[in-house]
């Protein structure tokens, strides 16, 4: 018998990703084109499905040989009926993704968002594997996250559940894009690396980070933070301990109402690797209540990939479901 | 064919009650005794059996006729090998429970804790029945809370989820007996409300709550502090704000974490009823993103005998997976 196949596609603000993914989250082919998403749906969805024949033929089959294909979204989408409800990012509003990808397709389309997508590909096939419950968290522009209970994507009763993010860590704190304030976006997302960094080109000119940005404020990333911190300078190791610590915190707060065996981090910030996982077991630690049970915290298999695998995989999983 | 009957029992710090209780958490007959944990377990567990023989003596049953019992723990338990790991109240470490208890009742004995019994009570048979994903959050002396995921009770990988009490609300804030600081408790417990109140009988010797609690702080309760507020009292109705406020925003981050459809509300606190319900829903309203939806915010239906109910209705559970 044939290893089954399955197409994920990545849908982000900046690039569509497309892949072919077999169950243990293997990539044979894949491809990338930019979204411009101004361009309107309806092109940038036939680019959709233009990329996914690209990537099939590149593997040397066609649409006949997938079994399913799967799509993260980035925003809110129905997961039952397929519809895109919210993705500010595309200015998508009750789009029928599902049903138009399908149709050019001719194979069954799954939704979901882009941190299940995540989730997924490390839960099937990746650092979540065979943990019961699990918490994985993509640390990017935002901070997103899906939870794993009873060894199943947990959705939510409105498909919100992970949104840590939003979660309140200061109260009355920064004010974030959601109109709340202090959110945890705003101190453990890629910005609040970053943000500190481009200060410390103007108010420490002859420090790391200036020279390593040239100068240029703008030049800043929060990768660029990281291993300036990794390599001892001040500022950024000021930076990256004020990191890693509301980082800790806001974990812990969203451990405590699911008790995970296992925190997966995975996005930008976590290319770090053990400089960041580190000291995050440590303040996680220190948190700990009594001589309770701590999860693990380990480092995403799929990084820039997550969200094709993991679409793909949750593809597999609905058209087992249906089977 | 006859009904199952169950029996469920409450072990608390202060008091064990017990219950004779049907599958759709109907008491039959129940009964109460002192804990008085400073006997030694080998007594506080003799007495139990004898409550429990008691309360079907007084159904005109016998132990051949409950199909199960269960215990709701103050603290944490194994709940697969039915030993209490660590009941702090009690001042009990790894106590076989299940086993002791089983011998003398001569039937199947379930653990589990006191957060999660209230919530399998609610959701079995209460407030949160036919949720798939809820929070049942039990206001007293602490901040409890049992999660179900998924429609089933969620325990966790160290059987520490719903641990709301101490998520961080504060970073930096008041001192936890948990030995963390700013935890939800701290804030949103019962303890929240009376200190205010204390403080308001001397502070303000003419107000209402001085006149009610006799000019004697150590009279000042929180259900106390919420009849004050809702007579219009305004030390007692800025301590009600600040509670609810609080209370809000460490509900909401729950919420962000498992997007239940319900939110069910007990113990002590809880009794202030709607006064209490309606300011905690405008301020969740509040904190939504967006037009994205919201949990139900109720009142929980078992609120003293939650307890009772919860673990005989676990039993039930245990005894219908073994059976």
């Amino acid at each position: 018998m044939k290893t089954p196949l399955y197409l994920g596609v990545d849908l982000g603000g900046t690039a569509i990703k497309a892949g072919l993914v077999d169950p243990q989250g293997h990539i044979g082919s894949e491809g990338e084109r930019p979204t411009l998403p101004e361009r309107g749906r309806r092109q940038v969805i036939r680019d959709m499905a233009a990329l996914c024949l690209d990537t099939l033929d590149r593997a040397g089959i066609t649409a006949a040989d997938v079994a399913a294909a799967g799509v993260g979204v980035p925003g809110r989408v129905d997961d039952r009926t397929g519809v895109v409800k919210w993705a500010p990012n595309l200015g998508w509003r009750d789009v029928p993704l599902a049903a138009l990808l399908g149709e050019a397709l001719s194979c069954p389309v799954a939704l979901d968002n882009d941190a299940n997508a995540a989730a997924a590909a490390e839960h099937i096939a990746g650092a979540a594997k065979g943990h019961e419950n699990a918490l994985v968290v993509t640390l990017g522009t935002g901070v997103g996250a899906g939870v794993v209970a009873h060894g199943r994507l947990l959705r939510g009763a409105h498909g919100l559940a992970g949104e840590l993010g939003h979660m309140t860590l200061y109260p009355g704190g920064a004010l974030c894009g959601c109109k709340n304030r202090g959110c945890l976006e705003m101190y453990a997302s890629a910005r609040a690396l970053a943000g500190p960094g481009q200060k410390a080109v103007i108010e420490d000119p002859d420090g790391l980070i200036a020279y390593l940005a040239g100068g240029r404020p703008e030049r800043v990333t929060a990768e660029l933070v990281a291993r300036c911190a990794e390599k001892g300078d001040p500022m950024a190791l000021a930076a990256w301990d004020r990191y890693t610590s509301d980082l800790a915190l806001g974990l812990t707060n969203a451990a405590r109402v699911i008790d995970p065996g296992v925190i997966v981090i995975g996005g930008g910030v976590a290319q770090a690797g053990e400089f960041l996982l580190r000291p995050l077991r440590q303040k996680m630690d220190a948190l700990r209540i009594g001589g309770a049970g701590a999860p693990g915290i380990v480092r995403a298999r799929f990084s820039a990939r997550a969200g094709i695998v993991g679409a793909a995989l949750l593809a597999a999983d609905a058209a087992g479901e249906k089977g």
